[in-house]
């Protein structure tokens, strides 16, 4: 990363902390690693991100809302494939003990490291009668690349590796002393019930995804909604990562926004291209820039293992290129599994067609702490003015977490009063901010750089006529708008 | 509970199912005890709950917002208290291995198997030189009652009746066979990382409140906010209970709307007061009908070891009354302890009065899932009309899942097109059903029956003179509004 792309992350993340968006979660105990907690500003601001979702989503003939349980059967994780492929292969150290993953032990590795792998790699391969020639004739970049992920991908070129002393223990300095790599399962485990066995075992939901699918069947009864339509849920999943990183972009704890949308087999592909363009331009409509956005489609051996095809739509963060939302044409590999584990129908009869089926599935899954980062990220702006510079938030007015900040010019002669009737008048309606104290340019600064639209300043010309200034966070312009006048002005600027 | 009282409960639960309000989780694996999902209607009826409280709460100038995460650092249960006394006491039986909560175990004791444990309970007040005869001469359900609580809480009461073998376990019959009790902690555990002991463990918070004192020093510092003011939270919780029942009443997962208001110590009494009334009268302006409230305050010797004063809102079920909200005096108890076991500071420095002191807590504490259900067993009403019995959710407007359905009369003449156009300009701003199948009367009843405020027909007038039909839920009353006031009607009357 760039060291002043560095600095901008480090700017939000310092912003977020003494502002009150985003909090390291306990941190009076040093914090819990990729956990973090929404302060006044970021829990409205993720409130907006996930209403703007929600609406856009459910406010539609065609697709339901549900909020199921973090906490399913277990059977459910057996059936989506989760119990035995949602891992990833770890080792131990014999000698202290250290545990790693294999992709972060590579990674610790210095070039002179790798190339002694590459090398040997190079000799497996031919031992095996592969082309080691071939490899060797990459260029050197690649061939640590590759070998790397072969050490990650195969237990016995790891066991090899290990046993020619080339891997050491980045904690004790040992080489040759690790383990043959097992799988490690990224869900959290817990026990139902005061019996701790693994009759009890429970797992917190590594994404919300799977319980539409085991709903499928009651909400479609319910609702009498007939394919294709979707259902949509907002809600957390925890997944036990190594390793966090990127503020909120890589945590243990997030909250996802997912829908998936059951079709007639044979229709997946244009539901998913229209599902795959109406969630890019979801971002743009919020006022994502759209040269930060891009769609980055999964080649066809890439694919996981339920997907038939699959896109990711990524932002430009200061640390590069990373995934907002999945869209995926998962076939119907989920209900055909669920009926399977489960002996219940979720075969569809299709009444037009006269045909049963099982739908195929197009999800469109974002995550809402990233979407959350993103719309943060790409709203921070510093502006050079002639004396200043000016930190401004830039949200589009339906995600800012104030709507606007009533801000009396003086703390006399009835401007507080006015304000704060102001203020509570607004407050019905919108999330509305009072500050009376400092210099007004100060609380415009201080609403700049929290992004709150509009500020409405009570001054004396109030006394006379009735009339305020509204001044726009963007374009600085003030104008004089009757307080009579000022909630139908806002209602109509908030719903753009 | 009364037959009749069971009876609506159980058409409740059933409504619930059919029309989607809540379904049980992992259905179709057969469910997961204490675990509820929420429907179509469900997480709409449950949305509006939580957007009227957190309106409510924190659209004022002296409460923020907060979203901690579910996973914390496990000190802080240490510091809270729960680590140590959130535990039932539990058995096992030596011969079946099965296990038992104590409470649990004395409940399922007929009378006669009681009356033989209080005499034993008698004996051995006198052996221990206290006065067995006064316990006698109580009422003899007194005494049943007093010698269960005296099992439940001492162990060694409890240890004295299994070796008089007066204490049968329930599936194998024998007498004499229990373990010595030992306390068993209500919190799901589970591991961070890839190593799962104990320097790993964290738990699923039982109550969101922890959340709010860790940040207490974060949020006053970022809103500059100054005691007396609150933090304001809604989040998920978890509690391993043995015996979850009464639907959505006592469940393992669960969702809280809580607020901690900090003050200055000496005006707490006087918050306390003030928050409880406002706390009951919010049920009451969202439609609960008085007459279904009480206050439960809790006896001094009751009283929680956090707490100096407490207070249930408790709502009368079909089962019988119980607790929706919690009004608690928390003292200083939470922050002085996390500013023990954490090192941090947590005192407030008041710059009117110029001291330093740590602030009382005041607790409003709401089951978000039992005010739900709550207000859907307050709505539930069936009418007896002329010739039929109707079946009507009388939800307030403002928690009403859907706020109007839009019917066209029949699905010709342009009827249907009027309609859809209505229902998707309807849609911008409300959450709208649209029905075009079957007579109107009996769409009618399926909106009573999920508590839509309004319906809305599109009939052979409407082709003339741009008006339709508006009927009233409750009262059945119809009007005829005119196409382009719709929206305004709409507004007035749902923001009542």
């Amino acid at each position: 990363m760039a060291k002043n792309q560095q600095n901008t992350l480090e700017k939000i993340v310092s912003l977020s902390k003494r502002r009150g968006f985003v909090f390291q979660s306990s941190e009076i105990y040093s914090g819990l690693n990729g956990c973090w907690d929404y302060g006044p500003l970021g829990v409205e601001l993720l409130r907006n991100v996930k209403d703007a979702w929600w609406k856009a989503m459910t406010y539609r003939e065609d697709v339901e809302g549900l909020d199921a349980s973090i906490l399913m059967h277990p059977r459910v994780w057996e059936a989506s494939g989760h119990v035995e492929n949602f891992t990833d292969p770890m080792v131990d150290c014999k000698q202290c003990k250290s545990r790693y993953r294999l992709d972060v032990l590579y990674e610790s590795y210095n070039e002179k490291r790798r190339k002694k792998i590459a090398d040997a790699y190079a000799v497996l391969l031919t031992d095996k009668g592969e082309d080691g020639e071939a490899f060797k004739a990459q260029p050197r970049e690649q061939q640590l690349e590759v070998a790397g992920d072969a050490l990650v991908d195969h237990a016995e070129v790891f066991n090899a590796m290990n046993e020619k002393e080339l891997l050491v223990c980045a904690n004790c300095g040992s080489t040759g002393s690790f383990t043959v790599p097992r799988k490690f399962n990224l869900m959290f485990k817990t026990f139902v019930g005061p019996v701790e066995d693994s009759n009890a075992v429970v797992f917190l939901r590594p994404e919300t995804a799977q319980g539409i699918f085991v709903n499928f069947g009651n909400v479609s009864q319910a609702t009498r909604q007939k394919v294709p339509f979707g259902i949509a849920q907002i809600g957390k999943a925890f997944r036990n990562e190594i390793n966090t990183k990127n503020f909120l972009f890589r945590t243990r704890e997030f909250e996802q926004m997912e829908m998936q949308f059951f079709v007639k087999p044979g229709t997946d592909d244009e539901w998913y291209e229209q599902w795959r363009d109406m969630r890019l331009q979801w971002f743009i409509d919020h006022g994502m820039k759209k040269e930060k956005l891009r769609m980055h489609p999964h080649a066809d051996d890439k694919l996981a293992h339920y997907a038939k095809a699959a896109v990711d739509i990524e932002y430009e963060f200061p640390f590069g290129w990373g995934e907002i939302e999945g869209i995926h044409n998962r076939t119907d590999f989920d209900l055909r599994r669920h009926q399977e584990f489960s002996g219940k129908g979720l075969e569809y009869f299709d009444q037009e067609s006269q045909e049963k089926y099982i739908p195929y599935v197009i999800e469109t899954s974002a995550g809402a702490s990233r979407s959350l980062m993103a719309f943060l990220v790409d709203a921070y702006e510093e502006e050079e003015l002639e004396k200043e510079t000016r930190t401004v938030l830039r949200f589009h007015p339906k995600l800012a977490p104030f709507k606007a900040a009533v801000l009396p010019l003086v703390k006399r002669d009835g401007m507080d009063e006015i304000g704060m009737k102001l203020y509570r008048d607004l407050q019905k309606d919108f999330k509305v901010f009072y500050d009376d104290s400092g210099s007004v340019g100060r609380r415009y600064r201080r609403q700049d750089e929290i992004g709150t639209p509009f500020g409405i300043t009570v001054d004396s010309e109030t006394l006379e006529d009735q009339t305020v200034t509204v001044r726009d966070r963007d374009s600085m312009q003030q104008e004089r708008v009757s307080m009579d006048a000022l909630r139908g002005y806002l209602s109509d600027k908030l719903s753009v």
